[in-house]
């Protein structure tokens, strides 16, 4: 968990955390489980009943409200947060209450459990509550350099895998779904991430699932295999997609395949500053319909990617919030046909002064394996 | 995820939900993810920031709004729901909101992602909110015959890990607390478990953190090691927590852990049917505070499992609910002594008319290894 961010970054991120605070009209920032904690204090919270929560009021210290048998494992930054143990018998959502003083507006964690909120809102029953998002999309949607190193060093890994799926080395015929899942995950961590956060491997039919989860259907000669991986290597995320065909591909799949690398091409292309995110998803979206496949492209374009898999900024109609540098997002269109086959194809792009930069170089063909 | 369940059980288990929640005055329950909703539908939502949630209204049928492009994962079950499938640019929120009609008191899923509840409030500031736990906790914490079946298999398969960790064939001195981790992770999957929800592997003064993380420490002789590990095996947890000591244990450790096997045993026979959940956590307790080590104990006792390997019922000072046949929880006493050395020992236990029961049977004693 980035034990190697130094106090002073933590605490400019709290700083200008505050900032956002106050123009966003909020009085106090609370934060749980989920990536915004540990974006702020290098702590990621347990997921269990024991409620650790990060206290953020907008003029004062922040405090960081933890089950006492938990406390060891701060890394305690004495000029960001103060440390809040609590016993088993004591009520933390009582202490949360109360550090929360007169704050009216909140910001609550995208991802904290809602059983604390619940027992938040019998005590403070008027309060206005806003998502943190409100707060800490600014910070942690523009990722500085040091973020952006770590992503492309977490995507290089990726694509050394897809590099692997491509060479053949990673054999399909005869294996199921869940083995090759098993063996990409294993090549993941091999190649030097911390976790594997997903592996779907979708064969035929099954790829027109965009989240099938692999299992125990036996990969046969003749077929398209969707391969979606990623993982967490030092605090920072990869996320790749790449299809491989057993044998020469028929003409509709070669056809769609050629519409699909065409329309990620161009959207990876679209990610130029001061553009919008919802355009990303608009450019892949008119080629893939132009070419009469528009109602098997059943989902958004891409999400944004940083500390977790899947964060603001999201490549969706709707979002039409301009591009900025340093955002960090999938591009990864797909044409699901059900009960036949399904593609998609995902690389993961900075946006720079530049122009896009994208983090995975694998080959973006479909690549033809024979075994 | 409980796929051999049948749809008459989830139909049992939802009526009796709304049993529940009848007697609790709850007009809807909604859930998200966590272990409610697989719990009455099977169905186990993805973590993820589009919304899936099970609308269940006191009367009527209930309703599971689902991603589109996650909805061909669910398992249909006609009679217990029916699928809202939601498009990309939809907002689920809105669908809840309208489904929930006129409710006023809501259930909310413990671990349902604030981000929704947040956004529900926006819809419903005037509804009262209360936890699901209020609903779901009678039904969850007794277990039923084919869970009861379920947690005894998971454990059974953690007692080998253990027996393989008494027989000194996981090797220890020189390798790090990460090292061992990961062996002792690999040995649950390889004894039938589908995910290792844990593997805390804690050697010398780190055994002093209850949750320590397994790190780069490389375990020396002349050290007591703490391994507290667990699964999920056919939808149910397993956890157990053993010590063993590179070489003799010195005095003063094998007089605390004396006592230790001492608390951990009246723990286990303290189960009985009608007694408390925290009288299992005042027996351990007595015995530890009548040693001299009360200060070093710094947790509760245990905690239930069963999907989750942590849920109600939580053996705890102010718990005073009567245990109740089918409760599965854990008895975990420990002693902590700071920057010196820790113990903890653990056994599942399921509560019968006939006593308490072991799940967990390997060894208790603190067994000396010599590599």
């Amino acid at each position: 968990m980035n034990t190697n961010t130094s106090e002073a970054v933590y605490l400019d991120r709290i700083n200008r955390a505050r900032t956002e605070m106050k123009r966003a009209g909020v009085d106090a920032l609370i934060l749980s489980v989920g990536h915004d904690l540990p974006y702020l204090t290098g702590y990621l919270a347990m997921p269990l009943e024991r409620l650790t929560l990060l206290v953020v009021p907008q003029i004062g210290k922040a405090s960081l409200i933890i089950p006492r048998l938990e406390a060891p494992r701060v890394h305690e930054l004495p000029t960001v947060f103060s440390l809040v143990p609590w016993n088993e018998t004591d009520d933390p959502v009582r202490l949360a209450h109360e550090l929360l003083g007169n704050a009216r507006t909140i910001a609550v964690g995208d991802q904290m459990w809602s059983r604390f909120l619940v027992d938040l809102l019998q005590h403070r029953p008027d309060n206005k509550y806003v998502r943190s998002v409100e707060v800490m999309e600014a910070l942690r949607s523009r990722k500085d350099a040091a973020e952006i190193a770590a992503l492309k060093a977490a995507g290089a890994a990726a694509d050394r895998v897809a590099a692997q799926l491509h060479a053949g080395e990673i054999p399909m015929v005869g294996r199921t779904e869940a083995e090759v899942s098993a063996d990409i995950s294993a090549r993941l961590i091999a190649e030097g991430h911390q976790k594997v956060n997903f592996a779907i491997v979708a064969a035929g039919e099954n790829a027109a699932s965009p989240h099938h989860h692999a299992g125990d259907r036996v990969i046969k000669h003749g077929e398209i295999v969707l391969c979606d991986f990623g993982g967490t290597m030092n605090g920072y995320c990869s996320d790749i997609t790449r299809c491989v065909h057993i044998g020469e591909p028929p003409a509709d799949i070669a056809a769609a395949y050629a519409v699909l690398m065409e329309a990620q091409a161009a959207g990876v292309a679209a990610g130029v500053l001061g553009s919008s995110c919802e355009n990303v998803d608009a450019v892949t979206r008119a080629i893939i319909d132009a070419a009469g496949y528009g109602e098997y492209f059943v989902h958004r374009t891409g999400h944004g990617i940083g500390m977790e898999e899947h964060e603001d900024p999201y490549m969706v109609t709707g979002n039409s919030t301009p591009i900025a540098a340093g955002y960090a997002y999938s591009v990864e269109p797909g044409i699901y046909v059900p009960g036949k086959w399904g593609m998609r194809l995902e690389d993961i792009v900075v946006a720079t002064e530049n122009g896009p930069v994208a983090v995975n170089n694998a080959n973006h063909a479909l690549v033809v394996l024979d075994r």
